[in-house]
């Protein structure tokens, strides 16, 4: 263990950051030994949530979709002085990097692209996603969860085993407060949204219950989110009948990406709302391909340039289908 | 041209991205065979800067250093509408992506490392940014413009050979502007804040005239600044008595991240005032090696996580002098 983590904060810029030496130990993992494999329960620390076959014994083989706390975990609940709510504002002095890390080990088998995963298993873990949330949100230390998914090392993975993560922090991030100030209470200006984007040019597929679109302001080349039809502001509240359209809407979505921007890495995001939040919100999935690779002009000035329109990036992804 | 350059608003996020078509048609270009070579002049749209030997013709061999507009450049002087000041303000209407960018050739050779480019090239490289920027700051149409370069494809740059960029815009970037306002008019926060860092344990190396210091914030391992020891808004308003010194700490520096950091991609990037300024700033360059990818946690909420404290970069660095 190199260190507890700590935010530290930049009192010049007003920059924040999260120092997190332990992550700097993650082993990269591409190839055939592989700790998320199934048979190599010991080298990740015990189970948290599984989804196993009948008979089977916890942390051992059996599994479908296992979820582990983050052996190298940006956050802790052990980081600094004992959880003491309200949590210290984050200023000058250094503050405990308080918080959990999840992995969701997303396959037994070695399988290094969700889309390819069988579609049972792509259920559970959208399961697994909407119960580690709800367990975080119950639990009420934490203001904020997200899941999100690194899939190829251009993404960020270090492990190419197909995995999500999910971190939890005691604060909501800035950039999540401020959109949901911009959304405001009252009527849902995302479902006001989507009836006028669902017959235009960014939409990209639907399902009886969720939509494929490409946002106005796409951060890179094929960005796409799928959000529910329906007003829904918590991701974790989503039924159980309502969990294989997901699944097949994500994972068609998935293929399509692959098909149209040449099996690019990307990032997946749940933006679902805060856990104490009684505010508008609608929640969405946000797919990321890293077609570009933002450089000097993005990181010094903050502003993102992206080469294609979200109109042309739906129009090949509705031709990938 | 794949279409002129546009600013596009994302009305719920907040988020404004300049989607840029002509980008996309980047060559990649690692090789032997690179428009930036001496020789290859016709390659590059002609050129509007050149440090140049004796008798040599513009456009042809016989230069140092050279500035030619980017053949394919992420904003435009003809993008839109005739320039009419005030500029357009960025909102739910598309606003053309009016700008400059330009490319400076930092070799005649074909070098790859800015580390390794001959010391008196450096001067002029130095030099270089300078009289580009004073050139657009004279022009009086833009705003902001900043200097900065992308080294090694993990850093975003699509051509090998050593080479920085100019980008300059019309209006001030948010993220700017907020650094702006937290520092204030008055005594300069940044010479407040040098004077107890200059001896402490994140500062890396000093001259005459310049110190390089690891911020208190980093965002990658390594992050690094250079900063001028005297108070100084712009850094287009070095002098060139000033520019040797600056050359040899840049030069110092990146040769020591190098050896610290086993070689990374890297992102080079001036801060410096915007153009029309009368408010407190001290110009900066900031050295990002790229040893962390920012993944769906950074992307989704817009907090970085960095695996290294600053004074333990600042080690590293000071050890590898």
């Amino acid at each position: 263990m190199a260190g507890a983590p700590e935010w530290r904060f930049d009192p010049l810029t007003g920059r924040r950051v999260l120092i997190s030496p332990d992550r700097a130990d993650r082993p990269r993992r591409i190839g055939p030994i592989c700790p998320f494999c199934e048979g190599h329960e010991s080298e990740t620390p015990p189970e948290v949530l599984a989804y196993r076959d009948h008979g089977s014994a916890p942390n051992g083989p059996g599994w479908r979709v296992r979820v582990v706390p983050n052996r190298y975990a940006a956050v802790r609940l052990d980081a600094g002085a004992p959880w003491t709510p309200p949590a210290p504002a984050i200023g000058p002095v250094p503050t405990p990097g308080l918080g959990v890390a999840e992995v969701i080990l997303e396959s037994p088998d070695h399988e290094t692209h969700f889309c390819e995963v069988p579609h049972s298993l792509v259920i559970e873990v959208v399961t697994a996603w909407r119960e580690r949330l709800r367990h975080w949100r119950t639990d009420g230390r934490l203001a904020f969860a997200q899941v999100f998914k690194n899939e190829g090392a251009g993404a960020g993975a270090s492990v190419e085993h197909c995995h999500s993560q999910l971190i939890g922090i005691f604060f909501v991030p800035p950039a999540v407060a401020a959109e949901i100030e911009r959304v405001g209470r009252g009527p849902c200006a995302y479902c006001r949204w989507l009836g006028t984007t669902r017959d235009g040019p960014c939409a990209v597929v639907e399902s009886d219950l969720f939509i494929a679109v490409c946002p106005p302001a796409p951060r890179f080349p094929g960005e796409t989110w799928v959000l529910p039809l329906a007003h829904a502001s918590s991701f974790e509240d989503i039924e159980d009948p309502e969990l294989n359209d997901l699944a097949v809407v994500l994972q068609d979505l998935l293929v399509r990406i692959r098909r149209a921007f040449s099996d690019p890495d990307y990032n997946l995001i749940i933006r679902s709302a805060p856990f104490r939040h009684d505010e508008t919100w609608h929640w969405r999935i946000e797919l990321l391909p890293r077609t570009t690779t933002p450089a000097g002009w993005e990181w010094g000035t903050g502003e993102l340039i992206n080469t294609m329109f979200p109109d042309q990036a739906a129009a090949l992804l509705r031709a990938a289908g």
